[in-house]
């Protein structure tokens, strides 16, 4: 086993990651009773069903604008903010924002291939109003990473339901200590 | 918002998270670049290759074998171990082992259905060899949460993979420092 399995960004390595994230999610949340859809992990933490509004926003507002915006301005002006809150779900059913998920994604990972991105464009430059200078490259890692970041968050949240339910077995369920509040 | 969301144990509930378990992790891994596949977060952790091999292990030998002791012998002798180790696998696949997964479940939770489960039977006692006295609400409680935890756990180990790639972002991404070592 390596010590370490980090890797340098893969364009390829990462959209076999990007198109799958919308179809897990569906396929772990839809349909599911509102005890895990509307779950938190307390005050001012979000239920699966606001972190899938998140991941609607972050794909009209942050990732494929912001790959735009690097190839089109570079660091010349900074990105516009991307505040990281929950989209406008208002009443909309979790299977209905499932869906707009998996459509956005479909688009941005469709346009993401036609811009036939090369290893120099990987290294082009953007500007970030709070971490300075980015790459191409970087914002596309991140993509991914945020995409698993909030996969486990979900199933962190969904875990914590049952928090008191597993009785003495809870010591072995780390993930019932993760981000403890 | 609650300031909590921690439930009692629902058959019916549970249920509907433990039928969902191998098609989101199948939607989310089959096909993926062995990048993915067998990225460890270090020197005696699992890659989400080695995550199905242990789920498919505790399928054969633990919840339902356990379930079935409670109900047939209650605490008046403990369950036989389980080791939590990644179960032979050999040479499979990725996609035969997300296959037998998925086909252990569903026959595990027809049997569980089957049992037709009362709010009395799920207080029934067992003897855990190292938690002493556990229930059937409990040990069932556990199972949903050992998937929630795992499923994490192939998040998490995936997102570490490009720990570098971010650069910057990095500090955005708070998975990246979930359990480190």
């Amino acid at each position: 086993m390596m010590a370490s399995t980090r890797r340098n960004f893969h364009l390829g390595d990462a959209v076999a990651v990007l198109e799958r994230t919308p179809s897990s999610l569906s396929a772990l949340l839809e349909g599911l009773p509102e005890t895990w859809v509307r779950a938190t992990e307390g005050d001012g933490t979000w239920s699966p069903y606001d972190v899938i509004g998140h991941l609607i926003e972050a794909e009209r507002v942050n990732w494929m604008p912001r790959a735009r915006h690097i190839l089109e301005a570079g660091p010349t002006r900074p990105f516009e903010p991307f505040a990281r809150a929950v989209g406008e779900s208002g009443s909309r059913s979790l299977a209905e924002q499932l869906a707009t998920f998996g459509r956005l994604r479909r688009e941005n990972v469709a346009a993401l291939k036609a811009m036939n991105l090369t290893d120099g464009d990987l290294e082009r430059r953007g500007r970030h109003p709070e971490l300075g200078d980015v790459t191409l490259g970087q914002l596309l890692a991140t993509w991914v990473v945020h995409d698993m970041d909030h996969v486990t968050q979900i199933a962190r949240t969904m875990a914590k339901v049952y928090t008191d339910a597993t009785g003495p077995w809870n010591v072995y369920l780390s993930v019932l200590r993760d981000r403890l509040r």
